[in-house]
């Protein structure tokens, strides 16, 4: 019997990066929007471990890493209308999909241990911190809605908290950027200004704040490409809320700030809640 | 302009009672779950604050303590096809709801100061603990799904976990019972009870052992009533698993296990995600 999980996108406003030997106490601090255009993960038990997404035979070790730490082999069918490598946390939902699904079939069988929800975001984000794909996608998008990272790492290490409401959000892609080059980096200047974008945030909590901390974020730590600039600019021309999803180059903004800047190839979901088993 | 939040249903299993004097610290460690069938919540300024559910002026403290303080006069008007202090959470969900809706104006208003999610969890669970009417319930709310409530209190005292999945839920109720009674009453044998059920559950985090450690709780606290103890024997007759509402006489079943023992007054929903600011 396959099983399935749903997982949202996480756009991440800004962050501040926080390694550590311990892959589960490793992560990163920052704040982002978890998405209604996710991930759904079918995970059927098989010989060996393989990964598909929208069909498409590929590598994810973020997902084999996951599945590892639960000693299952199984195929992992990821479907998604997301971007890959392009600030969407897609790799983080594939690995959190595939423990929360692969966790399914433990109550009925001899090997396998069954795991709180906590237990499998821990693998999952230990499994992606380990793959360097991404240090905070996993926490957000288990946790869903707005969610911010207060102290890095998964669960029982990370804190996380996150501002109130579900608005629409829009988003336009112009392709990836390389997560593990600039996070094995120097993220010293980029850490900087993500811990002043948070302080900003905690000290008035709101999304149009949220909004302002990424984009000084982006600017602070050099991360800005053209392209995304001059969109974040457009919206904000037009009276909207923009802003670059890390890592990629993407902007996503508030409500439907791309569309009324005359970007009618965006997309449009809406903030929601958290990853669940289906 | 109103504002609005969804707030589900809580039913707990099982709970141990931790009193102390800070609201924000007091609560309960226990498991439950979150329902779809949940409170409507609507907040409009006014000069006092006055609380209607479906439509009925009533009071409850625990929605005037959590606006009081917040610094907030509100009419809140709360909806809901949930019977009032049948084991559901409606207090815990009203005073959640009021705050994450009263919080939207703060915004735009010169003497409101806007507030994460956890402050205004924290704000609802104190007022609840002061008003006697719960001790985890916002809490687990707020989180949705399964909530284990590790540790009691409000964030950051509080630690939550959960069980995967989001199954179908029956629920039928035969009347309420005085939650504050029991909950400011001697708690020693329940506290005990809840503590065992809640080490069983962690040992082996299933569904199945949330709804056996659930009964035997409730023989062992001493809180079954006749109607409530066969009707369950009944549901497990036909082959399913159910349990008491706590603090209620009511039974809540997985799947359709209500209705295949031939309770067809039995309502329908699901395990559902946490609260939301609409």
């Amino acid at each position: 019997m396959p099983a399935r999980a749903f997982v949202p996108g996480h756009v991440t406003g800004f962050f501040s990066a926080h390694p550590h030997d311990d892959p589960a106490r490793a992560g990163s601090r920052g704040a982002g929007l978890a998405l209604s255009d996710g991930v759904r993960v079918t995970v059927t038990p098989a010989d060996r471990t393989t990964v598909r997404v929208n069909g498409e035979r590929t590598t994810m070790a973020a997902v084999t890493n996951a599945l590892a730490r639960l000693g299952v082999d199984a195929r992992v069918e990821c479907e998604t209308a997301l971007p890959v490598s392009a600030g969407f946390g897609v790799s983080g939902a594939c690995a959190l999909g595939a423990a929360l699904a692969a966790d399914a079939r433990a109550p009925s069988h001899p090997d396998l241990r069954p795991r709180t929800e906590n237990e499998l975001v821990a693998v999952a984000h230990a499994a992606e911190v380990e793959a360097g794909t991404g240090l905070g996608d996993v926490v957000a998008q288990a946790r869903g809605g707005v969610p911010l990272r207060l102290e890095p790492g998964a669960p029982p290490h990370g804190r996380l908290d996150g501002l109130p409401g579900c608005p629409e959000v829009e988003y336009v892609t112009f392709g990836g950027l390389d997560t593990a080059e600039i996070i094995t980096g120097d993220t010293t200047r980029l850490t900087r200004a993500g811990e002043a974008a948070l302080a900003r945030l905690l000290d008035d909590p709101t999304l149009d704040t949220f909004m302002a901390a990424s984009r000084a974020f982006a600017r602070e730590a050099d991360l800005l490409t053209d392209r995304v600039e001059a969109t974040v600019e457009d919206v904000r021309s037009a009276g909207g809320e923009a802003a670059m999803a890390m890592l990629g180059r993407t902007v996503f903004a508030l409500g439907d700030g791309l569309s009324e800047a005359g970007y009618d190839e965006a997309r449009s979901c809406r903030v929601t809640g958290g990853a669940t088993r289906l």
